[in-house]
């Protein structure tokens, strides 16, 4: 019971990221009322542990979280503030300045409201989805009204900390062009390379290696929810996308030259270089993505152990974990054949890393950093 | 012993390619000689046991595999062809058309040259990231040089299919044209899209999420190989490109459409129709791509096994895998912490999976499909 979060939490709808903060602040013993459209979707939160479904006697909310869908959040978020003339309200939109205009235009109370986006998700949605856990280590987005109270703003902070969340202060507008550019053009660019493959033939779609299915992975994405996300981030989102085409047209016309030239060494001057400069421009950018590249986000910090190819080894660490005391998360092992050893690659608690490596040098068994 | 291929095999260029090409011959007992300009790669490749080193004294090749850089693989082919005028030529360039071109163009015998290539890749380069089993289970391109003798072409199928790979019969322009989509397009965008981040906030690159960086992750590619390719490949990849463009320029002109409405309800007819139509058409384009979307090339078969959340229990099932009979060749855990059971994924050989899955069920593991 250590949450700084005070109760009655009030969660309105009951999605993976609303049921989600409901594990969450359930386990932490905070009290969650829950309400959704759907019933089917608040029984299932309900179920699995979220919180118990709003009724006429509750107590007043201190907090209320809508996550809704993004093109009736305002709405969601209006009609909270009036129903709860105490709460302070946040809502989980992935876009905040169309929210914030239209809770504006709508005259609510804006002392009571901050944004907010926790960047957080799963492939799978829905209540059924929710993990307590989903926020861990993520950023959670903080977005003042800026008429919003001192203590509205803590009161969302503290929430975003008792998830497990790491918060970013950051204004409605700066937040938008940022998410333009490491989400929504990122999903367009996907849709759009995977939408080539639509009448493709079999035997190219059989050529398919890794890198085309990460490039298009999300391109598998809800086109309903996109649509929406797009449209209210439109303006940034085109900014971006224009500045990418300009980039475009340079490659389209370097290879345009290139495929008039018989070989290198008659290709035009210039050409070349273009072509070059986007890949190494492409190295440029993604070296400055935080964290490591086409890694899982680190929810865990990673413990690697040689494990000798002979029966029994495996089934020895793993016992030995857990005789350490520690829980294990995850388990990755990769084992090349024909060689010696293979690399178990254990995903523990960031607090239990230090522990855990000292226990298993201790046993003799040889780490990998 | 149970090899197609007739030695001794001559690889010239032992980096990742041609040094798990040798690995994977030498383990069925086939006679591999090793070439390469550069004397490091040519040791390191012999120490990971690829093959010896070529000397003035051996036996004549009965096929060459090229495996060289993909601007200079055309000339060290037509040297091959002209050194050793009784074996098969091979190269593994990722491009085959301008191979073709040139070869035709230097008067070389395209009797014995067969084009290959092999869809297998690591993200380390280099003999010492070689391993004998890189091409099981993945396609390996043939092109005729539409004067290959069908002795040459059935010599580079055995091969293909000694490796574990499967052949996939492909014209030199259908392939590149399939390429394109699915290889030199993706890299391209790719590329474009993480060039956006070479200059945006450390604010904003904070809140990337596993979307961006699966999009981005190949833009870490190097330039001047990527170079080499699309120079190659200019004509197939700028047509894709093209249409790409066009299906940019509606998204671009659809968002500058929303931007001007003030919410949904104002938004011109057709535009909202415009951006979920792209999202769609990705939709429809990645669900076109065989296998699993996102997982790794399966190499391996999984088997899914539920496993309660008691000490010991996924030890008791590793040792019952191992007493199973069954090589595990990668093992991946998933717990979700306040679950009652993790999810064990073992890999193993696509033999092995229904004799591990009748004996897991046989001592009461619940296996899920």
């Amino acid at each position: 019971m250590s949450a700084a979060t005070r109760g009655p939490v009030r969660v309105v709808g009951t999605g993976l990221l609303g049921a989600s903060v409901g594990l969450a602040l359930r386990a932490e013993g905070v009290d969650v009322v829950l309400d959704d459209p759907s019933r089917t979707a608040l029984a299932l939160a309900r179920d699995v542990g979220a919180g118990r479904p709003a009724t006429a006697e509750d107590d007043e909310p201190a907090l209320v979280l809508v996550a809704a869908p993004p093109d009736v959040t305002a709405a969601v978020v209006a009609a909270e503030l009036a129903a709860h003339p105490h709460a302070v309200v946040t809502d989980v939109a992935s876009v905040k300045g169309h929210v914030l205009d239209e809770l504006r235009a709508s005259g609510a109370d804006l002392t009571r409201y901050v944004g907010s986006h926790p960047m957080a998700g799963r492939e799978r949605s829905g209540p059924s989805a929710a993990v307590p856990d989903l926020f861990l280590g993520r950023p959670w987005v903080i977005a003042s009204s800026g008429e919003s109270s001192d203590e509205a703003v803590l009161a969302v902070r503290a929430l975003a900390v008792d998830l497990g969340a790491v918060p970013v202060v950051l204004d409605a507008r700066r937040h938008d062009e940022a998410v333009a550019l490491v989400s929504h053009v990122p999903q367009v660019m996907s849709s759009l390379v995977a939408a080539r493959l639509e009448h493709a033939d079999d035997v190219a779609l059989g050529l398919a290696g890794q890198g085309l299915r990460d490039v298009t992975r999300i391109a598998a994405s809800d086109p309903a929810l996109w649509t929406s996300i797009l449209a209210a981030n439109a303006g940034a989102v085109r900014d971006v996308l224009v500045a990418l085409r300009d980039d475009l047209d340079v490659v389209v016309d370097a290879l345009g030259r290139a495929d008039e030239a018989s070989g290198p060494e008659t290709v035009a001057p210039g050409v070349l270089t273009a072509i070059a400069g986007a890949v190494a421009h492409g190295n440029a950018g993604v070296a400055r993505i935080p964290g490591k590249h086409g890694g899982a986000p680190r929810r865990y910090t990673v413990v690697t152990v040689l494990v000798p190819d002979a029966p029994g080894e495996l089934a020895r660490l793993l016992t030995e974990v857990g005789e350490a005391g520690i829980n294990l998360e995850e388990l990755v092992l990769e084992h090349a054949a024909g060689r010696p050893a293979g690399m178990a690659h254990i995903s523990v608690l960031p607090g239990g890393a230090a522990h855990l490596e000292a226990e298993l040098t201790a046993r003799g068994w040889r780490l990998v950093s």
